[in-house]
């Protein structure tokens, strides 16, 4: 069970993203750019934030001076919006209702509900949901602030100073 | 992020031994018996109670009147044991520390535990593993049990008159 690369790569650039905005208005930043920060595949990472802006998380803009934008603050994105964009909404527990092919199965029955072994799943993965879900992208910044002070100044410098 | 299959047939088969051993010693269930039971791949099947054999949930007898036995009683082992012994203990989120390419990454600095986006992850992954280990397969068959009385004798039933 893993989680795609994806997450780790979208999680960082919307924080980037909220550092960089900080300073003013400098326009959406252009993929390539946001993939430098981390040597990443820009296509592939521009995959990955086409799918925060079909969840209302990121906007994009098209052509040569396009790129992407926070679309609503850090305060209202938790980390769960984050990995829900880029994963889907399936939990990690796919139950197959094998049940269903056991002895005394139903094909009417819905093993999914009435399977207690489903139900400790289902259980388990609402309780990483919640976790995730409780965290904004917001406290995490306030973190990274409070612990590495000169991470929003040298982010938004090394974005600014290297985009020409 | 999906959690392997045989995640759900491990637990399925761990609680079916629990019924047929209940009925005294039926010596060790032979995969093909087990598979038998859901329609599964048998081949596949015994790779995964493999796993669980390596971990010390199951015993395994080699030869043709071999199979396996639960190693322990349900009551030691944790959903979060069977779960571990199919996926291993990796956590979901597979932090590849990018912020060590980034600007002022350092080398020497382990981001998986420093980076505050993984500490996020880390504890979600935590708090999923939690409720997964505060149970185990005795408290599901004591739900099972209670919800559906004849499973535990139905179940042995169809696997002692299907036997030979």
């Amino acid at each position: 069970m893993k989680l795609n690369q994806g997450v780790e790569w979208a999680l960082h650039t919307c924080l980037n993203l909220g550092w960089i905005e900080e300073a003013g208005d400098v326009g959406a930043a252009p993929t390539a750019r946001l993939a430098d920060f981390y040597d990443l595949p820009p296509a592939y990472l521009n995959k990955q934030l086409q799918a925060l802006v079909r969840e209302g998380i990121l906007s994009s803009t098209p052509g040569p001076r396009g790129g992407f934008r926070l679309a609503r603050r850090l305060e209202d994105i938790t980390v769960l919006d984050v990995v829900v964009a880029i994963e889907g909404r399936a939990g990690a527990f796919d139950c197959a209702q094998i049940l269903r092919s056991g002895p005394g199965g139903d094909a009417g029955t819905n093993y999914r509900e009435s399977c207690l072994i489903s139900q400790t799943m289902t259980k388990a993965d609402l309780a990483w949901r919640k976790e995730l879900a409780s965290e904004t992208l917001a406290d995490i910044r306030e973190r990274v602030v409070s612990l590495y002070p000169d991470t929003p100044s040298s982010t938004r410098s090394w974005f600014l100073n290297t985009k020409h």
